[in-house]
């Protein structure tokens, strides 16, 4: 038997391709994965904590979930991994950054994995779990791009900060409340129109 | 006794200057208004069918509540009018009008009524009475402003909006994630940040 968490295919494990396991096991693992997350962030949570909150071996969490950030992304309901989406962004030219950003956002908005993206987001904000959301965010989705925009210095997680208020924004006019005509705009003249706003928010002059 | 739906200083009544009623009957009128309004929209329903469905006399329901729109306002939970809101924001040059709603916003936000706005935006999210929220929007809301901006004809609504969209943003990630460095950003830099944002969505080329 193959371990997942070492497949030679090198693919991203998440849900599929990962062995389902014991349903009580990996719910326990979950329900610990994300008090301890919660609780203590993304970094402050070791594997080996939520093993123990769980009452199992380390090697079992590892087998059912893979990485850590993997269980991490599997405990906040999130199908796909930010930093895979994010990815092809980080080697665009920075006035291009805006418009890849935007693009490669929506495609997962606009995809199969819509309905998880819009469950997870709706849990967070009927107040389950935001500390897990914040992490989510901070930790995990903006940590990756913020550095490359930190110009001038320090300004990079606001940046990212008002990233994210755009694209959140998009999310709860566009999916949740599906207000129209928004909600059927064709995603290249959303991109078109969202772009120079990231863009701004990235690059531009801040008054801080 | 005066009738506080036509007091004569002018004020808006909503819940403070109204009479409180019988908690009984007042809470009647308020399950049937938010039926009667998620069903229906805010301009096919009618006091006198709130009445009818909560089972007693028109009169009182403007009694209690006031206006249709107060009521409704009232069934939303939303203790401040946004037409009063907005009202500065009509007279002022095209030019100026992103600074001016972005300040118009977060005076309401940044205000005690800060709560139970964030409260009514959470259970909105959450699936209770999307439609209701919808309606709000679309028929309360963005009504006032968007003819102000339906330049070319037929963009009004789609630029009222993106409006929403980067307002309901900040509203996620400032009040409700609680970010940082965003949530404790000084008002005035926000609106800084915000209005070429609005700005651009409300007078600028849109790509449709």
């Amino acid at each position: 038997m193959t371990d997942p968490a070492t497949r030679t295919d090198g693919t991203p494990g998440l849900r599929t391709g990962r062995r389902p396991g014991n349903p009580d096991t990996r719910s326990r693992i979950l329900t610990a994965a994300r008090k301890l997350f919660a609780q203590n962030g993304f970094d402050k949570t070791s594997v080996r904590s939520v093993a123990s909150g769980a009452g199992v071996d380390s090697a079992l969490v590892h087998h059912y979930f893979g990485t850590k950030r993997q269980l991490f992304l599997a405990s906040v309901d999130i199908p796909v991994d930010p930093t895979k989406v994010i990815a092809p962004v980080l080697d665009t030219p920075p006035d291009e950054i805006g418009s890849r950003l935007a693009r490669a956002v929506f495609s997962v908005w606009e995809s199969p994995h819509k309905p998880a993206v819009v469950a997870a987001f709706r849990s967070a904000m009927a107040g389950n779990e935001p500390t897990l959301i914040r992490t989510f965010l901070l930790e995990v989705v903006l940590r990756d791009l913020g550095p490359r925009v930190d110009e001038p210095p320090g300004t990079g997680m606001l940046r990212m900060q008002l990233v994210a208020s755009q694209m959140a924004g998009v999310l709860v006019t566009r999916y949740i409340l599906e207000i129209e005509p928004l909600a059927s705009l064709p995603v290249d003249d959303l991109v078109a129109i969202v772009a120079p706003t990231l863009q701004r928010y990235l690059t531009g002059d801040l008054p801080v």
